[in-house]
């Protein structure tokens, strides 16, 4: 009987090896996509490599023939590795020999390989499945998975659990039109536009949860900050003092993460020419204080005091940024009408709730808050919204029999990497984006 | 202005902190939920408090009265710390104050602080927002969410990226009749069935991809193994040298998995008297041989050659248990009929893939296998198929512009955890199952 062994040694090595030094001077075995197939004159050709985390320079002198090879086929290189200052990386391969692993059928069907892409959004989305090779194109997710790590990382070290809650639901978190339904055997159903009550739920069971997860919005706009389907990173903690520890804990996650891009993202970082916002400095403004400041400062009066229009959040930003260099802002106590049910009311001002939404660069990339815990208190809060507390019965479980004041956020996380990458459109943050017009690739 | 510090202080302790040593003879203060309160006689009570990571025994003589807090309450106590040999994890509180931060409205429906709780199915399910409370059941999600850590964890570190991709589709992966239908503003859009095309796509950018998401399957199955929501753990990588290398890293993930539960979810293990399964010695056997090896064995003739019947399944795990002491074993080599049209047919046997379950204590808990990498060779296996290639113009886009020889696959993390646990319903391993009759909590 033939049994497994856990390992696969291929001999071939990966770009922080061969930079490592240990290889210089001798042969070596790689493998990669032809990202470029140059003849220089002279029988030379520089045959450079896309691997999983950067380019590799291969010189071809005449003695091997790559003429035939054509971008985009997938190879292993062997050769002799080179110090060259010149070379992406600052190594290069002499290459002895080329194997062809596989060929592409057709040449694409944009140059992936120059260092600007210049396409518009609808194209680009049409040919998303190959744009992605494109270096820069990539790197805008690799930042993102860095930022999902630096999510779950964080959390766990300060003691939270993960959790995986149903998307197919039979009612909605935030109530309203903007939800999906679907046919499910022979009942109707929903698809979850968050995961509120399931995490507030196992509050009482792990005190502290979090879930990095698809949610779902049937939103009928179509604008540049807007996709039906994102990828939410919730988290929901117990025990609370006040809403302030949420707001401490997202910072303490903004901080973990901008150190963990500098240390493990940093070709990244400097391929997109990011410079990291400050974290460390990060306001804390009352919502009925930032709109004041806003609407003083550029001369735009206010129009409705319990509503935030999208260019009030902008100038917000502005005028932070402006006055105190900062490129996050904590906003707080939003009015109660824009908050749903579950929002625990401001004993010291009731037309205001105990959360907050943070912008970063003028645009709401989180919202969160501490949570009724109480059980009359939050049948009542449902009685005056019209709601019908018979209707959520398994979500007022928790209640009844008891919760530790609570409360949480969900961080959009396409947003975020949009605004850490200076990226003007959502979509350019999110590999296959679904909006109003789009449901493929 | 007020900025943000990124840190919080409780002035409370945690466990690991209480059980440290430090504290001993100190006073302390802590948070948790009662868990039990329980009068002994002679004016002292016993008050169990249900922490995050484990209870703490807090004992109240004479002088705090505690009478009047009900079982899960919320609770802050301070104290006197003491080692004591008798109490869970060797240490109780002396009692001095308790504040209650919240109260229950109701009790609870049953007694969740009762070592075991004998409750059917339905019912539990009913209740799982306040059951979970249980010690036993929430350790199955601890052990679920080391899994998923695992899981995480040991891709980064072999070089994968994680990516997030669309759940709403426009065509099934798995083809057939088992997929949900959505109304998608005027359009009609589905479920994802696997995120196979999208991870296929992604080894062109990346080369390794993973992702931990949600799937969707409108199996009609009403079974104590099939979920129609579930988390799957994908991965895929690009440039192997055969489908033994996909195998090799899934016992990789196994391996450290297991050594990832041993040193920081024993308590979890302990509690729930699970013996972790031998993970270095996992026998890999072809389809063909595998069904020959059960059927002789336990005198079970073999009635189709091509297919597997789940009595069959069962046989092959018993029969590896038996004779090799194995908890799991890899079965390659399935038939073409039985795997969908991106796998790869064996080039030895072309009425068999490259392609292999793995098998847990008799259930298959991963399918995974070599993909057609060659746009002509996809093509004419859809065909084949009597599939339309022009309906997958968006994947068969990567095919065509260039592609390593790749594979991967899909880890079901319910029957993971359901079979490391020993639970005999994968609904015991799902926080909040979808099943065909259960749409809630």
């Amino acid at each position: 009987m033939k049994f497994v062994t856990g390992t696969t040694e291929t001999g071939r090595l990966e770009l922080a090896e061969l930079k490592s030094g240990t290889y210089f001077g001798k042969e070596v075995t790689v493998h990669g996509a032809v990202y470029a197939n140059r003849p220089m004159g002279g029988g030379l050709t520089f045959l450079t490599l896309r691997k999983k985390d950067g380019t590799l320079q291969c010189v071809c002198d005449g003695s091997v023939d790559v003429s035939d090879i054509p971008e985009e086929s997938a190879v292993i290189v062997t050769g002799l590795l080179q110090a060259e200052e010149r070379a992406p990386g600052g190594i290069e391969i002499h290459v002895q020999s080329v194997q062809v692993l596989s060929r592409p059928a057709e040449p694409m069907p944009v140059p992936v390989n120059k260092w600007k892409l210049s396409l518009n959004l609808d194209t680009e989305l049409s040919l998303r499945p190959v744009i992605l090779r494109h270096l820069k194109k990539r790197s805008v997710f690799q930042i993102q998975a860095g930022l999902g790590r630096a999510f779950r990382e964080y959390l766990s070290g300060q003691g939270f659990t993960e959790i995986h809650t149903p998307k197919i639901v039979h009612a909605g978190a935030e109530g309203g039109s903007n939800i999906f339904r679907l046919e499910y055997f022979t009942r109707k159903a929903f698809l979850g536009q968050s995961p509120q009550f399931y995490k507030q739920m196992m509050v009482g069971v792990y005190e502290r949860v979090y879930e990095v997860a698809p949610v779902f919005r049937a939103e009928k706009h179509s604008t540049p900050r807007h996709l039906n389907e994102y990828t939410s990173m919730d988290f929901e903690m117990g025990y609370i003092q006040s809403f302030y520890d949420i707001i401490e804990m997202e910072s303490g996650y903004l901080r973990y993460a901008m150190e963990l891009l500098k240390k493990d993202y940093a070709a990244d970082l400097q391929r997109l020419g990011i410079t990291l916002p400050d974290v460390e400095h990060i306001p804390v403004v009352s919502f009925k204080e930032a709109k004041e400041l806003a609407a003083e400062r550029y001369h735009r009066p206010i129009r409705d005091p319990y509503d935030l229009e999208p260019e009030e959040e902008q100038n917000i930003g502005r005028y932070f940024k402006e006055v105190y260099g900062a490129d996050f802002v904590f906003v707080t106590h939003y009015p109660v009408k824009k908050r749903p049910f579950y929002a625990m009311d401001d004993p010291e001002n009731p037309k205001y709730t105990l959360s907050f939404d943070l912008l970063f660069r003028g645009m709401e990339v989180t919202t969160g808050g501490q949570r009724i815990h109480d059980y009359a208190q939050q049948v009542e809060k449902m009685l005056s919204k019209g709601m019908h507390p018979e209707e959520f019965e398994s979500y007022l479980m928790i209640h009844k029999h008891g919760m530790p004041p609570h409360g949480g956020l969900g961080i959009g996380l396409e947003r975020l990497t949009m605004k850490l990458c200076g990226l003007d459109n959502v979509r350019d943050a999110c590999l296959f984006p679904r909006d109003l017009s789009r449901l493929e690739p």
